[in-house]
């Protein structure tokens, strides 16, 4: 690898420069506090509403909150940041876009659905790598009443849900990269849109496995890694269905993930009946990562993640109109230095 | 500047590498191809249909041929490109995820209303600059149809639209972004979200025109260049009202832009009574470039443009919950080679 190339395979970014996770912080909801990453999170609300007149209000707050709590964790001033990569479930993505009036600098917004925060790192440590910028901030929120009304029923409406679905987290996560201390974000792995077929919105982790999957193998293959490489491969809203398809997919590919695998909607919340299948979110990986995996990097007892956040990009209205949920899943490789390996 | 700082002043990247825009595309409907670019323009849908069964299917399809279309341009395969960085107006951009289920390059998911062509031309450039890729699409689209009865009425309600409202254009637009011929995309700014407490959705120019002149304004000052290096500085989509407030609010910061000075929605369309303020939507800045200005920066008739894409960032749900209408302004410079001046 050199300055002229700074890919490898078909989908993968290089980043020699090895910018840094220089913090990360979470904010998260009532019913994601008392889940078992609860301990985890830099901020557990004590509602939903934040004391305001609406959720997607509460949802702006959590995110502007959980962005100037990154910046400030990582020992910088909002000043010191170039721009911040941000996207949310919100038509719009008026969740960041409202939350970006509050800053001081440049707002790429990104639409992922529920890949975005891992779409905003692997942008935001392309910035950083390649000295476009210092610090950036990575982010993604999402908020359980704002998606439910937007893409299912009103929470108010209390309509029944199938086994195969998955609670939306109420949850914010942001990270600042940079030149500072703290893990390499070493990779990127960028996902094409993967269309099964897949019709059902209330079985969102099915839909998304198979990109999941190929993003996954495709990481493999550019990297030459093996999965045994990574002390945990994480998804990111597969939920309990999703998880174990997406295995079932790479094992039919000859990659056993069995040893290493997790995903963070199976994490964040007990297994209560109303959960069903588990979390989901843009900010389910965004808070598991930033609460949880960072904690456990800084501590080295996890040296090498692979974070791979999938999106299923349908809206309700074209699931009305009868298509399918084209799903996607971006990848970026999170390692400690000196820890990497002799892998390229 | 050197590799370790590509970025200038607080809002401006540089791209010292030169990342090329190898071709241009463009698919609009019958208005805009009867409009004055119509000639300019690859290709003039008969109708706004295209013969399917909604005008979001024919939004995918005219995204996808635009892309296709600029790919074929630039004398390059489907699988030499590395990623599409693309956008649109759609809830959850499905026209872009539905256009990339069909292409075999991973998809980077924009949201920066009428702002994400430059949005995308931005990090393409960056990708290109910094040897992450050799060649992407970036791209954006709109429609007409799609666009009112999401945002505004369904069109056959037939509702009276007021003096101040544009017209949304449908139109895509693509552009190659790579290492081989074309003019140069040497500096991209950034935009901050600005808001000014406009809100009428029906007067989008004047919420966007601040974000316009504040984005103008500092890639000036973090270029240290004046209005008159350029032969072009073309706005996305102000439209009439919107672009005399955006000279206004420059000529109050001490910068007279009069000689030079253009909107892409004021150019689009002759101003017949339905247009009203003129060319608004993501296709609008789109199409204006890789159809028209691309071949006069390659005709050598312009060589320094400065393209500014506007956008609005609400949501129909937002303004109905009272928000203001928050704008942002990413602004690109295109120069042809040998023709950038002595400028930095």
């Amino acid at each position: 690898m050199n300055a002229a190339g700074k890919r490898i395979g078909s989908q993968t970014l290089v980043f020699p420069g090895r910018p840094a996770v220089q913090s990360g912080a979470s904010v998260v909801g009532p019913k994601e506090g008392s889940g078992p990453l609860g301990q985890y999170f830099d901020v557990v609300k004590g509602d939903t509403l934040l004391g305001d007149r609406s959720w997607e209000r509460a949802e702006v707050r959590m995110l502007g909150e959980a962005v100037e709590l990154a910046v400030y964790k990582a020992g910088l001033k909002l000043q010191d940041i170039q721009a911040l990569l941000c996207g949310d479930l919100l038509n719009q993505i008026t969740a960041s876009s409202f939350a970006a009036r509050e800053l001081p600098f440049p707002l790429v917004g990104l639409y992922g659905a529920c890949s975005t925060f891992v779409e905003g790192m692997s942008l935001g440590a392309m910035m950083v790598d390649g000295a476009y910028a210092t610090a950036v901030v990575a982010a993604a929120s999402s908020h359980h009443d704002t998606a439910e009304r937007q893409f299912r029923y009103p929470t108010e409406f209390g309509n029944q849900r199938p086994p195969a679905a998955q609670w939306t987290v109420t949850a914010a996560g942001a990270v600042v990269l940079g030149r500072g201390e703290g893990p390499h974000v070493t990779f990127a792995t960028l996902g094409r849109v993967v269309d099964m077929g897949a019709v059902d919105v209330n079985d969102m982790g099915s839909a998304m496995a198979p990109a999941a999957a190929e993003t996954i193998w495709q990481h493999l293959q550019d990297t030459g890694r093996k999965p045994s490489h990574y002390d945990l491969i994480a998804t990111g809203d597969l939920g309990r269905l999703g998880r174990k398809l997406c295995m079932e997919l790479l094992r039919r590919r000859g990659l056993d993930v069995s040893g290493n695998f997790a995903d963070c909607g199976c994490l964040i919340f007990d297994f209560t009946p109303e959960v069903h299948c588990g979390g989901s979110g843009c900010g389910c990986s965004a808070a598991a990562f930033a609460g949880y995996f960072l904690g456990e990097l800084a501590a080295g007892r996890l040296n090498r993640v692979l974070l791979v956040a999938t999106g299923s990009l349908h809206s309700p209205g074209s699931s009305q109109q009868g298509e399918s949920l084209p799903g996607i899943a971006h990848a970026v490789a999170i390692e400690n230095p000196g820890q990497e390996g002799s892998s390229p």
